[in-house]
C-alpha cells in the first residue's frame, strides 16, 4: 500500500502547547481575547483549542492508519503454529480490538484472507470512532449554547451550510469555521451545488416550527434563514487539486455556488408571500491552507464574485498586533469590503474570519505551510444520509444519496479515487452505506434498513467486477438521529460467505 | 394484438341519458336531491353527471384503442404506391393526427416499422389527451369551490388520499368518490402503503401555510389534516384480482393500510408538540363494481378492520326510497356504525357513500354487473411524479418514483403486465417518464429534465433485452405544475436513430 502515513502530519510543538495561557472564549461567545501566544503565532489564535482539536483528529486518523502496518506484521507469521494467538495479541495491543477468529482460523488452508481482514478492520475502526463520537462528544464547543444567541443577534435564526462533498472540506464546520456542529445544518453536495428543493423543504420546516413552537425563535422576530455555500480551490496546485466537479476552475466553482444561492432565494420569494426571503453568503476555501475568502453581500443582498475578504491576508496583517487591535483590524476590513452591508452580517462575517485564524495557525503548526495530503487521501467511502460524526478532513469520501442511480457520478468518482488508493494495491475499497432515521416515526428504522439493503445491492451490482474479486466491501449502518445513541450495523459483506450464507 | 376492445364497455342507454332531469348539485355542495331517475336506477344517482363522465372516459379510451385497428388497416397496403398518402389520410380520419413521415417513407425498403409507429401513436394520443385535459378541464366539478367549505365544515383543512397505484384505482378521486380532483392531494403507492416521511413533509408544509398565509384556513381554526388510505379487492375473483402488492389478501391490504395510517398519526404526535395530531380514514374499494366500504373511526379515532359501511348494501337498501328517505337511511347507517364518531366525520363519510352510489350506477349502466376488464388492461406505463390528468380507470400503470432503483419492484410488475399485454404480441411497451416541477423555482425545469434523462436511461438499462429489440419505448415529459400549461415532451426513443442520432 502506497499511502504515505509518514509526514502526513507534523507533531505539535509540545512546549508551545503546554505554555500557560488564558483560555479564550469559544465559538459564538464574545470575541476571544487570547493572550499573546507563547510561540507568537497570532494574537487571536486559540492554541489550546488547536491542541485539543489536533489530538482528536490525529487520534482518529492514527487509528485508521495503523491498520495497514499491523496487518503487514501479522501477515508475516500467518503460517506459524501460534498464529491466531499472536495475531490477536498484536491486534489488541496495536489496534485496540480483536480480529474475527473465523478469518484467522482459515489462514492455514491457503493463506490469510487479507482483503476481508483489512475491510473488517476499517469497518470496526469506523464503528469505534462513531461510538466514541456519540458517547464522548469529543468536538463539543464550549460556548455552543451562546452560539444560537449570537446568531440571532446577527439577524439569523438558522445557519444552513452546503460545502462541497469533497473529503477535504469535511471539517469545514468545526475546524475551518470553528462553529458548533450541532448548531449548524450541514448538507454537502458535489461542487457545493446544493439541492434547491431540499433547501426549500428545510425552510418550510423551520418557518413552521417558529410559528407553531417558537423554535428557535418566534416567527415575528426580525431574523432570517441564512444559507451559505462553501466552494473550494487549491493554492498549491490550482489546476489539478481544485474542485473536481468544476474541473478545478475556481471561478466556475464560485459562480455555480452563487447561482444556486440566488436560485434558492428567488424560489422562496416566488413561492411564499408576505415578504418571505432569505440571506445568502458565499465562502471560498483553500483546501491546502484551510484559509477562507468571504464574499459578503452588500446592503441589497448582492454578492460579487470579485469582492472578498481573505483570511490569509488578514492573518498576516494582524499577526503582530495586540489582540484588540487585531480584532479592530478585522472589523475595519469587513466594514470596508462592500457598501452598506447589514450590521449583523458584518458581525457574523467578522466572527468567521476571526475563528478561521485559529485554523490557519492549526495547519501551520501541525502541517507546515500547507497540508502534505493536498489531494484525496480518504480512508473510506460514505454513501447515504447521516455521517454527522464526520467532521475531520480527508477521512471519508462522501456521496450524499438516496439511491445510487441518482448519484452515479459521485459514486463513480469515489470508486475511481479508491481504485487508486486501495484496489490498485490489492486492498478492498471500504464503503459504509448509512441511513439515519427519526426514531419517533413508526417504521422509520425498517425503512432505513431497507434503503441500506437497496443501496448496498446497487453498489455491488454497479461495481460487480471489483466486488466479486473481494476488492470492494460494504457495511450497512443505520442510526436514530434524534438521540445520542450509537450506530447500528445491520449487515456487512465481510462476514458474508457464499457457502455458509451471511452470518 | 389480443386486447379485446369489444365488450370492454357497453354503450349507455341513449334514451335514458337524454331524459329531461334536474341537474343535481355537484361534489361538495348540499346533498343533491336528484329527481327519480327515468330509468329508475336509484333516487340519489346523478345520471347526467354519469353520462358526462362516461362520454369523457369513453372518448379517451377509444382514442387509445383505435390505434391498433387503424395501424392494422394501414399495414395492409404498406407496399402499394400511394401508401404514404393513403396512410396519412386514414390516420387523419381515424386518429385525428398525421403519422411521422420519416417512418412511413422507409416502409418500401423492408417493411413498415410497426413497433415504432405504434409507440409513436400511443405517445401522441397521450400528448393530445394531456393537452385536452389542461386546456378544457373536462373533469371540472360544478361545486369545487364549495368543497373546501364543506370539508372545513366537517373539521378538515386538508384531504390527502393515498390509493393503491394499481391502474384500476386511478379514477378513485373523481369517479368513485366524486370529489374535485384539484381539491384533493392524491399520492398513490403500490399496496397503498404510503411513504410516512413524505406525508409528514406535507403536513409540515400545510401547517406552515396555515400559520403564515392563512391558507386554506387560519392555524387556530379547529380543523385537522385528514389522511385517507384506499385499499382494494375484487368481488368477482377475490383470490386473483385483488391487490397484487398484498397477494390478493384483502384483510392484509386493509391492515397494512391501517398500520401506515396509525404510524403517520403517531409520527405527527411524537414529532410535534401542542397536541399535534391528524384524523384518519380507511376505505376499501371493489375494483369490479367500484363500490366502497368505509371503516369510520370511532370517537377515540380508532379504526376497526371488521367494522365498515358498505355502499353496495346501501345502494340496494335505498334504491326504492324517496330521495330524502334514502339520504336519511345513509345517515342512520353512518351514525350506527361506530360509537361516538365525530359529527364532522359522519357528515364527510355520508357524503362519500352518497357520492359513490352514482359510481355504482355508472358501472351498472355502462358495464353491467361489473367491469369486463376486471384485471389489468392499462394502455401505457407512467413512471415518475405528476400525472394529475390521469383520473381514469385502467388507463395507465403508475410507478411513482424518483429513481428506478427505489422502485424496481413496481417497475418490474409493470413491465411484466405489459409483456403480456403488448410485447408478447410484438407490440412495444410504451413508458411515459414524467417529472412535474414548480416553475417559480429557478433551475427546477432543468432538474426535472435531467431526472427524466436519468430514469429513461435506467429503464432502458434495466430492460435492455426488450428495449434493444424495439419492444420498449420511452417518452420523456416534464410539466410546470403551478399553472395550467401543457406537458412538454423533452425526448422520445421512437424518434432516436442509431445512425442519425436523436432528432
Amino acid at each position: 500500500m502506497q499511502r504515505a502515513n509518514a509526514n502526513r502530519t507534523r507533531r505539535p510543538d509540545r512546549d508551545a502547547g503546554r505554555a500557560p495561557m488564558r483560555r479564550p472564549g469559544g465559538v459564538g461567545s464574545a470575541p476571544p481575547r487570547a493572550a499573546r501566544h507563547a510561540g507568537g503565532v497570532h494574537p487571536l489564535v486559540d492554541s489550546r483549542e488547536n491542541e485539543r482539536l489536533f489530538r482528536y483528529e490525529d487520534g482518529v486518523k492514527q487509528a485508521f492508519d495503523r491498520i495497514t502496518p499491523v496487518l503487514k506484521q501479522i501477515s508475516a507469521y500467518q503460517h506459524e503454529t501460534d498464529f491466531e494467538q499472536r495475531a490477536q495479541q498484536t491486534a489488541r495491543q496495536e489496534l485496540g480490538f480483536e480480529l474475527p477468529p473465523e478469518i484467522l482460523a482459515d489462514a492455514w488452508i491457503c493463506q490469510l484472507d487479507m482483503k476481508r481482514l483489512f475491510a473488517w478492520c476499517v469497518f470496526e475502526t469506523y464503528r469505534r470512532y462513531c461510538d466514541a463520537f456519540f458517547s464522548d462528544d469529543p468536538l463539543v464547543a464550549d460556548s455552543a449554547e451562546d452560539f444560537a444567541a449570537f446568531l440571532q443577534g446577527c439577524g439569523f435564526h438558522t445557519l444552513d451550510i452546503s460545502p462541497c462533498a469533497d473529503g477535504r472540506l469535511a471539517h469545514v464546520i468545526r475546524y475551518v469555521l470553528r462553529l458548533p456542529q450541532d448548531h449548524v445544518r450541514r448538507k454537502s453536495y458535489a461542487g457545493a451545488t446544493f439541492d434547491v428543493e431540499d433547501s426549500i423543504q428545510k425552510w418550510v420546516e423551520v418557518e413552521m416550527l417558529r410559528y407553531r413552537e417558537g423554535r428557535p425563535n418566534l416567527a415575528d422576530a426580525p431574523t432570517r434563514y441564512l444559507k451559505v455555500v462553501v466552494y473550494h480551490f487549491s493554492s498549491v496546485d490550482p489546476e489539478h487539486q481544485g474542485c473536481a466537479a468544476h474541473g478545478s476552475d475556481t471561478r466556475l466553482a464560485a459562480s455555480e455556488g452563487l447561482k444556486r444561492l440566488e436560485g434558492f432565494r428567488e424560489a422562496i420569494e416566488n413561492s411564499f408571500c408576505c415578504g418571505a426571503s432569505i440571506d445568502l453568503l458565499l465562502i471560498g476555501m483553500d483546501t491546502d491552507t484551510d484559509s477562507i475568502r468571504v464574499h459578503m453581500p452588500d446592503g441589497q443582498g448582492r454578492i460579487d464574485l470579485d469582492t472578498h475578504i481573505d483570511s490569509l491576508g488578514l492573518f498576516g496583517e494582524t499577526a503582530n498586533l495586540a489582540p484588540a487591535d487585531a480584532q479592530a483590524a478585522i472589523e475595519r476590513s469587513v466594514a470596508a469590503a462592500v457598501d452598506d452591508a447589514a450590521d449583523g452580517m458584518q458581525r457574523f462575517v467578522a466572527r468567521l474570519l476571526h475563528n478561521n485564524l485559529s485554523q490557519i495557525a492549526y495547519v501551520r503548526t501541525f502541517h507546515g505551510s500547507h497540508y502534505a495530503d493536498i489531494g484525496h487521501a480518504e480512508r473510506f467511502i460514505g454513501a447515504g444520509i447521516g455521517f454527522e460524526e464526520v467532521q475531520l478532513r480527508n477521512l471519508m469520501y462522501f456521496a450524499y444519496l438516496n439511491t445510487v442511480e441518482e448519484a452515479t457520478k459521485d459514486m463513480d468518482v469515489g470508486i475511481k479515487i479508491f481504485s487508486g488508493l486501495n484496489a490498485a494495491h490489492g486492498l478492498p475499497i471500504p464503503v459504509v452505506v448509512r441511513f439515519d432515521y427519526h426514531g419517533q416515526v413508526p417504521g422509520a428504522r425498517e425503512r432505513a434498513v431497507e434503503r441500506c439493503r437497496h443501496v448496498a445491492a446497487a453498489v455491488a451490482a454497479r461495481y460487480a467486477k471489483v466486488f466479486e474479486r473481494g476488492l470492494l466491501h460494504v457495511m450497512q449502518v443505520v442510526r436514530d438521529c434524534t438521540g445520542s445513541g450509537p450506530i447500528e450495523v445491520v449487515d456487512c459483506s465481510v462476514m458474508a460467505n457464499e457457502f455458509a450464507g451471511a452470518h
